[in-house]
């Protein structure tokens, strides 16, 4: 099935969710065509022919094709977490989810324990021009979630899965932000936060970042200079 | 696996949510515990036993033991989506989920489109005491919105699967209560909503919910006379 039939990922550097998709890609080794769309400025045929509600991340799956114009017959899946979970049934061989049924449904208890609350807070806190102080809450308490589902070393669920996928582009994405005070909050709360997930009460979290960014897979879809270079530059977080 | 290991499924016959995971069970013809857990009066060991969030669905599966104590080896699963998975991984000659990765793919953006707004708005609708307008459409909207995720004839992506199982719960209840008149909202409100329902505007909601109705896994897990029975003298629907 795999041979037969092709992969395109419609895709932007700068999401986290199509991140988590091209994280799982690279580690279950798929053969795949990126295609970049620029969420502000999206081209005219993705709506009607790619994905319906005009979000990325998206792929299409089926007899090869343009990027522009992909066959009918290909399928079109959008939602970064149903493409997790279609990535772990093509590729059983590679375990993005755990095959014991029990630690695959850890897994899901995780990933659901985070969703959607955590990606909101992230948003919410980094990139949303009315800051607010629930803001700040919301976003440290979502750090203080993952940290309190994760076992006390490795990762969530034993071996690298859909569950560290769905986590590691928010927490790796919030500490560089923190690192950097990039945010749309007030210059210094950034730094003062990031003094806050330095100390030894974030230290586990910030372990299991630190494991996250060691991982093969992980490192495959993460380029930290390039990324560093294009947020520095990012319209959303240039303050007067 | 599953001869070794026995599941206890703590449920109450008012929960949708639990309803999901009873329909799932009888598909997969699992043996299982069922325990019944008063939501409003739980027991005391069930917190620090069973669940520490307090909810049904929870199911255990592990070593035979006591529902009242179950022993710490078994795995807590809670969740009715996450449950659902488990049950599909565990029994995949039931097929809760299609085997084609592509329609499994199709299944769970089903459920995602409907989750957790379709639940949501079925509970604001019926069972909020502070009905609006706005509780109406929502609920109206969630009708509509299964009915346009629907193929011309037969169940959501084929066979009866995990999709059908997620919203079953909700439909089915709701066609009972428009049909009696229950429900939290101002006399006559459902009636009138039960007339929209029946008109051609809904006629495929109306067939596809006939389906589950009349399908063996969803049968087993529904006892229409008994809900009747138990909702008449439900204290929530009682108007003065």
């Amino acid at each position: 099935m795999t041979q037969e039939n092709h992969i395109i990922f419609y895709t932007h550097v700068f999401s986290p969710y199509c991140h988590r998709v091209e994280i799982a890609l690279k580690v279950v080794k798929a053969e795949y065509t990126p295609y970049k769309i620029d969420f502000l400025y999206k081209p005219a045929w993705f709506v009607p022919k790619v994905n319906p509600a005009g979000k990325i991340p998206v792929i299409t799956y089926g007899p090869k094709g343009a990027p522009e114009d992909p066959p009918p017959e290909a399928a079109r899946i959008n939602e970064s977490l149903v493409i997790l979970e279609f990535l772990a049934d093509l590729y059983p061989e590679a375990n993005l989810l755990p095959s014991d049924p029990v630690l695959a449904a850890q897994a899901r208890l995780f990933i659901l324990a985070y969703e959607p609350k955590g990606p909101e807070a992230f948003i919410n806190f980094f990139f949303k021009y009315q800051h607010t102080e629930n803001a700040e809450k919301a976003f440290i308490d979502s750090l203080e979630l993952v940290q309190s589902r994760l076992p006390p070393t490795g990762f969530a669920v034993g071996e690298f899965s859909n569950a560290d996928i769905s986590v590691a582009p928010f927490v790796v994405r919030a500490e560089l932000f923190l690192s950097k005070d990039w945010g749309t909050y007030p210059k210094g709360d950034g730094s003062r936060i990031f003094e806050l997930y330095q100390s030894p009460k974030f230290a586990r979290l910030k372990k299991y970042v630190e494991d996250i960014k060691g991982h093969p897979g992980f490192q495959a879809a993460w380029d930290e200079p390039r990324q560093t270079a294009l947020w520095a530059k990012a319209p959303i977080f240039k303050r007067e």
